[in-house]
């Protein structure tokens, strides 16, 4: 993975998506400007699972984004995706990546200041800090990093690094004026009313902060 | 897999074990003479189940009693069981057998007539008749195959099979006589007031049927 693949980073949520198609709103984030796309289903049959990765692995052919999958690392050996995200609670990363092999994309969660220094004893293609926000999103009960702990992170980390938790249009260039390499977005493209203008709004605001950390 | 492993066929349920601790009611019941296990969770992070499932494997080496894991092919492949157990809205059969490879047992539940003629063209170790007899163990709403349902599976499948739903000493030994290799339980074990006790009886009920048919 290339460390600007994280610039934009799509997370799916079907609940979330205003009962449209996922497979559009994906491809309208995409030419949005969306770097990165994550399929999450907490709640679906793992035949379902395979089913919808297989779509949206073949919707994003040739666009050149990467498809990874949350957490189930057997779904995303059945559809051959680039990888998968996985967080404190899922498979270890040991186990994955010896499932996985060393070519594919494996992902962290890192959910606290203590988990960011850990994962740098591992070969994980980056790491997600999560939350930088609470949101509605996750049910779960986390201390939220905020900009200054996302700072700290993104100091203390030797791997890419994203935020995630409250990313949107006026958060993401703060994130990565903070250090990080992207943001990683949920409700704010897939509940947007045109994920395709509410990507490339996020990408034309996350490159202008890349802009100035490369002139800078 | 040998057909004798389907005999008695012991599928967990943590939240039917009153309670007590899995590995020693799995324990208990090989003592009794069950002879295949399915670790089945629902309701558990990735994690948690592959924490659980080594567990169990450690519990079971020597013992000669195959370990399978419901559906989760990846916590299958994490803990190195012996296979998986998958139904009709987990991982396609195909893609299972592809990622396991040629030595792992594959079994699979039947829930029609219809699928147990499907599931002659595949290869898989066995089929699961399901459910012989409603429970309240599956929350689906599936009709159940009674005696006739299952024996007349039984005289249509080419593969190894057992009975699942409602099977206690009260049915397992009229389930064996239908033709079915053996019986999978749940709750006639794990909710026993003594799992050994009761896997001792419903084993001697189906070694019983199984001479019978040997003989005559």
């Amino acid at each position: 993975m290339r460390r600007e693949d994280l610039a934009l980073y799509l997370v799916t949520d079907r609940g979330l998506s205003l009962g449209r198609d996922l497979e559009k709103v994906v491809l309208q984030a995409v030419e949005g400007g969306v770097t990165l796309v994550q399929l999450r289903e907490k709640e679906i049959d793992t035949r379902e699972f395979i089913a919808l990765g297989l779509r949206l692995k073949a919707a994003l052919a040739g666009s050149g984004v990467p498809l990874l999958i949350n957490d189930r690392v057997d779904v995303a050996m059945a559809v051959d995706a680039d990888g998968v995200h996985i967080g404190q609670s899922d498979m270890p990363y040991d186990i994955a990546r010896r499932l996985l092999g060393p070519d594919k994309i494996i992902g962290l969660s890192v959910e606290t200041m203590d988990e960011v220094i850990q994962a740098n004893a591992l070969d994980v293609d980056y790491v997600a800090v999560s939350p930088v926000f609470a949101t509605h999103t996750k049910t779960d009960t986390l201390t939220p990093f905020g900009y200054e702990g996302l700072e700290r992170a993104c100091r203390l980390t030797r791997h890419p690094i994203c935020g995630i938790g409250g990313m949107n249009a006026d958060t993401a260039g703060r994130a990565v004026a903070c250090g990080a390499d992207g943001v990683a977005v949920v409700s704010a493209i897939v509940s947007a009313p045109d994920p395709y203008l509410a990507s490339k709004n996020l990408k034309s605001i996350i490159d202008n902060e890349l802009d100035k950390r490369r002139l800078g």
